[in-house]
């Protein structure tokens, strides 16, 4: 699943993808920046500055197509997803996952909670 | 490492993040777009999308921080990062990392090799 034998150590041990992608308005899938993703990027971009996080990167990203679920972020290695609302949830997954290795079930999306095929 | 017990499924088998940001002509740190990393990033969702690989997205990023060793891109969940230069590199990698698993040593990054605190 994870790294081949020989492979470099991580460079980022947390990498937070948050997708801040703009669609039309009226577009059958919606988007996250329509749902303020990029707002709840800058805020988490923000905060981790704030708590002085090592190794940790709050990224955006272009269109990550889920987006009738978004907005969503992905966070790696672990290639764990959120649907996030609000500025709480984003300190809720700063403080459990990020920083603790835990997770926040109540946001966490499945596999079959998507996307691509539906819109 | 990895994943916690109980985490989902990889929505995605290789998520590649292709760093297409652009910064202010004569920035210090220069940008991966200056150096054509938003057109290397069209060219391999291109060729993704013509290969028809599934459970794989070719995404584009912001900043991934290591603008001194760009155009950068990422392959998760194993965190391999590669400097790319020309469509055959991308060709290599799409080949030999993600369709085959294996890596393109000569592209590879270090850890070391960069970043963030040198400009």
């Amino acid at each position: 699943m994870a790294g081949n034998v020989g492979d470099p150590p991580l460079f980022f041990e947390r990498h937070v993808f948050c997708c801040v992608n703009a669609r039309p308005p009226g577009h059958p899938r919606g988007s996250c920046r329509e749902k303020k993703g990029d707002q709840l990027y800058d805020y988490m971009r923000g905060r981790a500055d704030e708590l002085g996080l090592e190794r940790v990167r709050i990224n955006a990203a272009g269109c990550l197509d889920r987006c009738e679920v978004g907005p969503v972020m992905v966070i790696y290695p672990e290639g764990v997803w959120y649907h996030v609302d609000t500025t709480e949830d984003v300190d809720e997954i700063l403080r459990v996952h990020v920083m603790e290795g835990g997770r926040v079930a109540r946001l966490m999306l499945r596999p079959e909670t998507t996307g691509g095929e539906e819109g």
